[in-house]
């Protein structure tokens, strides 16, 4: 029989996790600044709300990180994931092309983010906090950060943005059952959200608010950790248990990819399943093409300025030099929620300048439409932020008909679509469209970079 | 490390589906009845809906009954699924039981039936049929002949209950989305259902009248195949895949289990976990209790007739010797809606009538709270049907704590709660309450069953 699937054993899962920052060819990453001095970010600011061991993995250069025991011990429950060969697409686009995707759908809620959320978690709970804060925009994450508080005996609190609250209470209810409290952002509970309240009581909120408001109510408590479900370069490094799977089950496959595609968003599901594709090349091993898609309504890394800038709103936290639209960038309510980032985690940012890795925006209907067929030929429904890789990756498939050539494609399909059927429905009643963000309100947030108006 | 997970690769995943009727000890299960005369049904009856292949096997006492090349390359998508040791909830009890769940929620429709869904599509596409037609009630089903319809390249028309119809649209999503027609019942399209609608225009529907108007449509239309998601042989079965898989991975993780625990509402899941360790058994294996729990809403095996009776509600099937409360019963509106059915498989009722297996009926509410404390210690959230099994599985495990002995526990996983929040949400909210089927109702229904009416 043919084969379908590359499966490891849970003892093959990751030691380690793998740290793209030793390898970059320019030298280290850029530091965040503290938003007052602008002077590199030091350990003791870093401390108020991070504990040791995740400072020290958010400034390592080292290449390997180990992963402790009991966050390896939970990964074993849906670890390693599976890379599965999507024979049945590949006949359906009558395509020479070899189409591999990694699966993270299969985790307990749904997607990639407990891969973060767990030991964020433990580190917190090592450090002697007792709960949790942060944001969450569709709730992928918030659903994983509440996961990673039920494991490790913790309380919650997850700042969710208005909209999303009020749209997805399924996600919010599976936070809920976790034991998190769900607070719909702007709230009465911060001076962020007050403001911004009385402004505007109607505001449907933003990822950016969100984020200062759990930034604000973990600097007034020392008990509570901060935690966060993209762009850092720890959340990154947690990530890439995902890619170095990915690089045994292709050995598997006897097959390597010639592309490697990721939707990107903060970048983390992206950076996960390609930097350690990345580093193998880095360090002398085979050509891999990498490309990072991103929605056309929130292109970061194709129209956005590599600058200093928030990732919140409210200018509450650090400075970060990465691609950004601005953090006053509010993107049109495209239902990949998990892609409306403004900006993009640092060490995305720099292998894109660098040239390491290619980027492209896509509308969300191309993408609603390669969903559609995912499910009627693969079976899964994928999410909608998985299915901008989805959509790169059989363009590349189609190109590959064109041109009677073979190529071995590999993308991340980062979730399952379960809790995103209101936009499969809107898609198939047509009522959908691109979204895509505007110049005019481009030209208006990058004004709002710190870098911009120092210039 | 200690182990967690008992995979098995695709080249391990079933070859042949078992058949229980071959290894019963009290001979042939009894055969279902032409409503009109009462007389056994005939193949050349069965045929206006039922391909050969289909009712070969609904009739077979084989032992073994080989799987389709194509179906087990489907088959291998998600399966084999995983056997999990619940280490974190054993702790969380404090308990010297081994539990073990066999997890089907990985499955692209996040539930086991589309391990019957994939087959019955198949054949029936074999014998030139182009199109599918099958009722659901919270559609876990109807999503499964969905995705089996889209992998054969055929239309679907599901008759899903009305306030299922209204109350789950995201199922309903999934099943559009997968290229299906969704159909509220009662509806326009049927004489039965136009007959109902008369007499009650608001009426909720029931999973017995759209079993009736989808026999209807079938029978009006020979390029239809009626297709079904429990309770016949061939559907118990198709999904004897989880039990040939979980007992190789009992033996991988060198444990055998004591009990066996399904939930139980037509019975394929029940039948498909239990039925291949029941065969061992009664072919001198090793000894094992098997555990049928059922809804106290719907309590079909503790408190229903032995009797030959209907599957829908307007009498336009054949007649099946079951385990019964009457085809005119409507259960409560339990969130549990796969488990709503007023009649059980004929197999399973005779093999609790010959005391092979046992049954025991559980209130939702004990139900979810199983469902969160699994939630929180193992990271999956269990469909409302398979808490019925959760249940009764920690009540198995903490009946060891008390009497300080070991057990080793297996309850089937059937699938994910993802689709099921707002029982979830109101379960939190205090407004859940068990639904216990009334004595008064259930006499009622006891009464319209053909046999009581002859006594």
């Amino acid at each position: 029989m043919r084969r379908t699937k590359f499966l490891l054993g849970e003892e093959d899962t990751p030691t380690h996790w793998y740290n793209l920052a030793a390898d970059l060819p320019g030298g280290p990453l850029h530091a965040a600044l503290n938003p007052a001095t602008r002077e590199p970010l030091t350990r003791a600011e870093m401390a108020a709300t991070m504990p040791e061991p995740l400072i020290d993995q958010e400034l390592s250069t080292a290449r390997e990180i180990e992963i402790p025991e009991e966050v390896r011990r939970v990964y074993t429950l849906w670890r390693p994931s599976p890379l599965i060969r999507a024979h049945r697409l590949e006949r359906a686009l009558d395509t020479p092309a070899r189409i591999y995707y990694k699966y993270e759908g299969g985790a307990p809620t749904g997607s990639h983010k407990p891969n973060t959320g767990i030991p964020q978690a433990y580190y917190n709970k090592l450090a002697g906090r007792t709960g949790l804060v942060t944001e969450t925009g569709a709730g992928q994450w918030g659903s994983a950060a509440a996961l990673g508080a039920a494991f490790f005996g913790m309380t919650a609190k997850v700042f969710m943005v208005k909209v999303s609250h009020q749209q997805k209470p399924y996600r919010r209810a599976l936070m809920e059952t976790y034991g998190t409290e769900c607070v719909a952002s702007p709230s009465t509970r911060t001076a962020v959200g007050r403001k911004i309240l009385a402004d505007d009581p109607d505001s449907p909120g933003s990822l950016g608010i969100a984020t200062s408001e759990a930034l604000e109510t973990a600097a007034g408590d020392p008990s509570l950790g901060y935690v966060l479900g993209s762009a850092a370069n720890h959340v990154l490094l947690h990530q890439t248990v995902i890619g170095q799977e990915a690089v045994r089950q292709m050995e598997l496959a006897e097959d390597h990819p010639d592309v490697v595609i990721g939707c990107a968003g903060g970048g983390s599901n992206l950076a996960g399943l390609a930097f350690p594709f990345l580093g193998a090349r880095l360090r002398g091993g085979r050509p891999v093409r990498i490309i990072a898609v991103e929605p056309a309504a929130c292109p970061t890394l194709t129209r956005g300025t590599i600058a200093y800038d928030y990732a919140d709103s409210a200018g509450l936290g650090p400075l970060f030099r990465m691609h950004t639209l601005g953090h006053g960038f509010v993107p049109p309510p495209v239902h990949a929620g998990g892609l409306r980032a403004h900006g993009i985690g640092p060490a995305v940012s720099r292998a894109v300048e660098d040239g390491l890795i290619e980027a492209t925006a896509v509308g969300q209907v191309a993408c609603l439409e390669a969903g559609v067929r995912f499910a009627r030929t693969e079976g899964v429904l994928p999410a909608p932020e998985s299915t901008h890789a989805l959509r790169v990756a059989i363009d590349e498939a189609l190109r590959c008909r064109e041109e009677g050539r073979s190529r071995t494609i590999l993308f991340g399909l980062s979730g399952h679509g379960h809790f995103d059927l209101a936009a499969y429905q809107k898609y198939a009643a047509g009522e959908l469209t691109d979204g895509e963000a505007d110049s005019h309100g481009l030209a208006l947030a990058a004004a709002g970079i710190p870098g911009a108006r120092v210039a």
